[in-house]
């Protein structure tokens, strides 16, 4: 492609908008251009890119004998409104002023009408039905670009199975699929389990990709055997140690402290393992709200989220007014010893299981208790993993050590089970000519989000650094000197035999742009290999070749050039 | 491909909803299934035509140097407003509900938006932009399955210009480009020019494929040399011939006369070249009503679209007591002479151009007038073309005669001018540096309408017949004996032969299905070449061979069968 006929609208400047790096290069190298928030044009070089992702998703879709369908963008209401989803997206489904229809966020709805008439017998049975559609969020607030927009592609896969055993093997082609798809496109991903509901095993995985503009908290190790959201992660770590001292335990004065680290400051204790941080939780209830008093050590934090699962939605921490009924006290000096109420129920985190000699808040302002055995002082006292893993700390599979890194969401796949067939009464005739509901499973992928991803992942000061299947173009041809025939001409010979050798060509035939600016650009939208043909070196017979990512670059002898690129580029 | 691993849900019976031949046999074909009015879900055999299609349609547009864009189907509402389409469009476009956004039916303003901050200086042009991307219309009442739906597809092109002439270059190049994507679709079509506007020349071509199915009626001759719209259409006739006998006009009774056929029977007349038909219409103006009295030969009709463009917008015919006031008759009674109001507009058809002897209404119920002399007797009268042309007429170019046809629109180019660019104030520098507007014209193609077109011209009463680019497979392979170790295997082999020849096969593997109804399918779906593997024919180590748009069926031998396939197809 000659970039005299190609739109490529670089920028010289960072735009203002941009806060991730993705976002921030792909409006830079004229990839993208934002037509209101969160909706965007992709103008040529960044639907090469999304083109070059769709390519590998369908490739591995039909390579697991997915069969590609295009559903509609449009949905009428009532399709909506069978599953019960009209209500539960509510706003974040954008809705036809004019007709009773939707924008479709995801079309398990759509998938399940084509086949309940269809797949009536265990002979129609298995099937796997995949697109590459357009989705629509109506975000409240879109952020980083095409990470989170309003409008967005994805392929999305279902399957349908006749039996259990068939849903998983469904699974297992589409992960498999998955994992060869992050891989081709250059992604170093990872992917997270969640081990939830009642068919027992793995019910959904989600793939992620380390990079800092994500919106996810992660826990891995550093072999990928073990990923986790923060949110759920667990890690290997000491119990507090018991001392069996034995000793009493004492109120004493520590006026205005407030808070763990005053505390530990006023006691002059570097180490806060046996300061025991308390909180209140509420649980709102029915006739009356439930209170739960929760401990951690004093260098750990209360994860909330695995507190919400242990004790169900609508947890939410105690205001003032409630702490001072229950303990009597402020939020820094409430402790398990001595509540104003009785009955509370007692949670602490397991690394306290067992410990002595802690220190905790007295329930009575600027005063805390030290010396408590929780074993001997707090007899109902319930131990349960309620803490934040930790950077550094062990993966709980005994593989390594633990990162704390954002991640981005790139994939996820899921088990639906009977959940949409039941609601939409899709159901088939068994061996024996019994009705059975249709068990599915649901697999999406977002294409966009892969390419920024990548780019997450795969840039430098210059600009993206693109290598291997996502590349828009194997080579920048750069033409230094193009008043020189001589140049010029052999610019358009190694063009044409590049592209007769299979090898995509960006050739930047300008004439009226300075040399600087070329290699900017160049290394802004950022080409694996670049061909620099300028006077001086050919004079000697010599061109110039530049690896993007390394900035290497080696003189070539002309007649050798493609041979050369070729082999840089592995074709 | 398998069809045991393709979901093809062909239907044995025709299903109501369908009027028009591409409808119901997509349905039957398993192409497409309906979720809504006017919006469709494409099964994995539609999806692949489509996809063909699009890939003409991307080959071509990439061959005249336009690149590849993918504009969003969100728009804000005030990029519409901008060029006074948000209120133009009205109803017609989906607007969203839950947002200030539009689901574009097009695609001008987006473009636009683009252009004017990118192409500043002269330097910048021309430009040509393509996408192929979903549409949205909010149509009244869908119909005729994709030919006028809600949702559908467009390639949709866009040239900015520094020059008038440079927009020729830009519409001629998609003039011809349009003309190789049609042949390559095999469709049999024509183009029709409308010619108007303020830069002279043809300012727009519309491309329609003859289809019982059409919306539109068109006069076309043999050699495709002339084509209109019968809305505009002209034609080469005899003018009533002058008798000049010079016999006084008479009024007479015609009781109970109430139309020109009536007249013709009470006459004893086979020829009604001599009576003239009287009709009145009104153009509401500010302060009054304006009336014209129109007059064709008793053989003709009145082509309102002609008489509007002649006389404005706003034109109806009269009502029966408006008649009854000018004229003092009812409709049957009207003519020239004896008006009851002085003043009216009187405009016959050119074929009545100095007619004698004509019979007409005498503004008396019961009573018309013979020999009238246009010429003599109303010597206020216009002549102008006002008739319907009709089929069998002389082409106006004098190649051959018209046949009015029922076509299908499938291709669109315009001229559009300064139009958008003007509202939009999308301006570039020029080598003088100063300001003018960028110069754009607008093509489209609509993707299913290509097929549904190919699908109206081939098909009979089986099913539809492929052939050519748009054939979804090359072959479908038949086995005929699936109990038959020797069919089955022979069949393996052919199936892998064939793909591996780059003939593209949908293999009838299923086990359960009786030979009769995969042959049945086999029409239905339509695949060019049909090879059909049986245990008989097998045994004397032939295989036979049926070509579906003939019918035309061969016994080849075993070994020859792959020559002979890509022989038929030209592979």
């Amino acid at each position: 492609m000659r970039l005299t006929q190609f739109f490529l609208p670089t920028l010289k400047e960072d735009p203002n908008e941009a806060t991730v790096a993705s976002h921030r290069l792909m409006l830079r190298a004229g990839m993208i251009k934002q037509i209101t928030a969160g909706v965007y044009s992709y103008l040529p070089l960044g639907l090469r890119v999304f083109k070059k992702v769709e390519n590998i998703l369908r490739e591995e879709m039909n390579a697991i004998g997915c069969n590609e369908f295009y559903l509609p963008v449009l949905a009428p209401n009532e399709l909506w409104a069978q599953s019960g989803r009209l209500e539960e997206y509510g706003d974040l489904m954008f809705r036809v002023k004019n007709r009773e229809l939707v924008l479709c966020p995801t079309h398990e709805e759509v998938f399940t009408s084509i086949a309940k008439p269809n797949l009536i017998s265990y002979k129609d049975l298995p099937q796997m039905w995949y697109q590459i559609q357009n989705k629509f969020r109506n975000e409240e607030r879109p952020r980083a670009g095409l990470l989170r927009g309003r409008q967005f592609t994805m392929k999305d896969a279902y399957s349908f199975d006749a039996t259990w055993d068939g849903l998983d093997k469904s699974f297992d082609l589409q992960d498999q699929a998955y994992r060869n798809i992050f891989t081709r496109a250059g992604l170093k991903f990872f992917s997270v389990s969640a081990h939830s509901g009642a068919m027992g095993g793995s019910e959904s995985v989600e793939f992620m990709v380390e990079a800092s503009a994500g919106e996810d908290n992660v826990a891995v190790n550093d072999n990928g055997s073990y990923a986790a959201n923060v949110e759920v992660a667990e890690s290997k770590t000491d119990k507090t140690e018991r001392k069996n001292t034995d000793l009493a335990y004492e109120k004493f004065h520590t006026p205005n402290i407030k808070s763990i680290d005053e505390l530990a400051e006023f006691l002059k204790l570097a180490d806060k393992s046996r300061l025991a941080k308390s909180r209140v939780f509420v649980k709102g209830g029915v006739e009356k709200d439930e209170y739960i008093l929760v401990l951690v050590r004093g260098d750990d934090e209360v994860n909330e989220a695995k507190l919400e699962r242990l004790l169900g939605a609508g947890l939410r921490p105690g205001h003032n007014e409630e702490l001072a009924g229950i303990t009597g006290a402020e939020a820094g000096s409430i402790g398990p010893i001595g509540l104003k109420t009785d009955g509370i129920r007692i949670i602490a985190d397991l690394r306290l299981e067992g410990a002595d000699e802690l220190i905790s808040g007295a329930n009575e302002n600027d005063y805390h208790i030290k010396n408590i055995d929780l074993k001997r002082d707090v007899p109902n006292i319930e131990y349960e993993d309620i803490r934040v893993v930790k950077d550094g700390e062990g993966s709980p599979d005994g593989e390594g050590n633990l990162r704390i890194v954002k991640a981005i969401e790139v994939g996820h796949i899921f088990k639906l089970g009977t959940k949409y067939a039941e609601a939409m009464d899709a159901r088939y005739l068994d061996e024996n000519g019994k009705e059975n509901v249709i068990i599915m499973g649901s697999y999406g992928i977002g294409v966009e989000r892969i390419a920024a991803a990548y780019i997450e992942q795969n840039y430098d000061d210059n600009g993206i650094i693109w290598e291997g299947e996502l590349a828009p173009f194997d080579v920048t041809l750069i033409c230094v000197n193009t008043n020189k025939e001589e140049v010029v001409s052999t610019c358009e010979e190694l063009y044409k035999e590049l592209e007769s050798n299979g090898v995509e060509v960006l050739y930047d035939d300008r004439i009226d742009v300075r040399p600087g600016f070329k290699f900017a650009d160049a290394d802004l939208t950022g080409m694996p290999v670049h061909v620099i043909v300028g006077e001086k070196n050919l004079k000697d017979g010599k061109i110039e070749i530049k690896l993007r990512r390394s900035g290497e670059r080696m003189l070539v002898e002309k007649g050798e050039v493609i041979s050369k690129v070729k082999e840089l580029l592995n074709k």
